[in-house]
């Protein structure tokens, strides 16, 4: 007996975020998650293979979405506007979804194993852009210190997008924070 | 039964080290590290909590020095400098065992679960080091940024030190990484 429901993934996730905000991470159960958006485990289970891939299952599209502007950028496009232009592009990513983004966050910072997950997933991200920067002729150790900036830009400009009370664009931020980094570089 | 060891912490630690690049980190015991150190169990637990802390028991020590060289920077140092000074000036307590940091990163990069820890030590030392920025008033994104960008500095340049044939200080990598990363955000 299994039939098709409306945006089951969407009504699992944001399920989820409630209940991870509500009472933790760990505190919160696959069933509770049904539960609470309408839905069976074995839903759940067809859409996400355990609690945490409901926060991480992502990255591997917003890393794909990386690799793959840092590669069309335009060939005269030095390593770290490639980099700043491909951070921007997937701005869009996040801004479509800014309150579910918000809560994702709560609940990662209140949990030491997901702060250490989110680390490795942007490290992961760092490397990956890194690699693509060779696929367009950069040497090291340029490569990697331009997808490391870039990454350590991204951080700095994503916090002060989620507190942004006004609300302004995170490619906004990410340019803003590009600049910073410019002038911080170069001893301002 | 107790009698005073000469340098059995240094001894326990070699012994280890060499273990872990023969037989990898998992499959080492603590008994076959105080065998082929010639001390007991007994002794290696006085000296780390477990096997992972012979790998990591260092950390505190580089973050309080790194801290603390943050603060002694001249007032008048730009944040970027006081965080590469910082650098380089603990690139003494890896320069003196050089031997034993190699051995130590083969180990930790044949190991994904040792791979992750060493990428939140990382990411501690960066927060450390914009707090110690901000305790000079210092303030954010700066602090966060010069931070950041100080730890990708360092990450490639050690990574360029322990492949380095010719055996150059790391306090050079550390400078030519920097002058590196001032070009890459600058667009060059």
């Amino acid at each position: 007996m299994s039939r098709w429901e409306p945006n089951a993934r969407g009504r699992l996730e944001q399920a989820a975020l409630e209940l991870y905000v509500e009472r933790g991470f760990d505190q919160t159960t696959v069933a509770e998650i049904a539960t609470r958006a309408g839905l069976t485990e074995r839903t759940f289970f067809r859409h996400f293979a355990d609690k945490r891939e409901v926060l991480f299952g992502g990255a591997p599209l917003l890393q794909e979405s990386l690799v793959s502007a840092v590669a069309g950028a335009p060939g005269s496009a030095a390593p770290i506007d490639a980099i700043a232009e491909a951070l921007e592009a997937v701005g869009f990513f996040f801004e479509e979804r800014r309150d579910s983004v918000r809560q994702r966050q709560t609940v990662i910072a209140a949990n030491a194993e997901l702060r250490e997950r989110e680390l490795i997933k942007l490290a992961s991200l760092a490397s990956a852009m890194a690699e693509a920067l060779r696929g367009r002729g950069v040497t090291d150790p340029a490569a990697g210190l331009a997808a490391e900036a870039g990454i350590a830009v991204f951080r700095i400009a994503f916090e002060r997008w989620i507190d942004d009370t006004d609300r302004r664009d995170l490619a906004d931020h990410i340019r803003e924070s590009l600049e910073e980094l410019k002038a911080v570089t170069a001893g301002r």
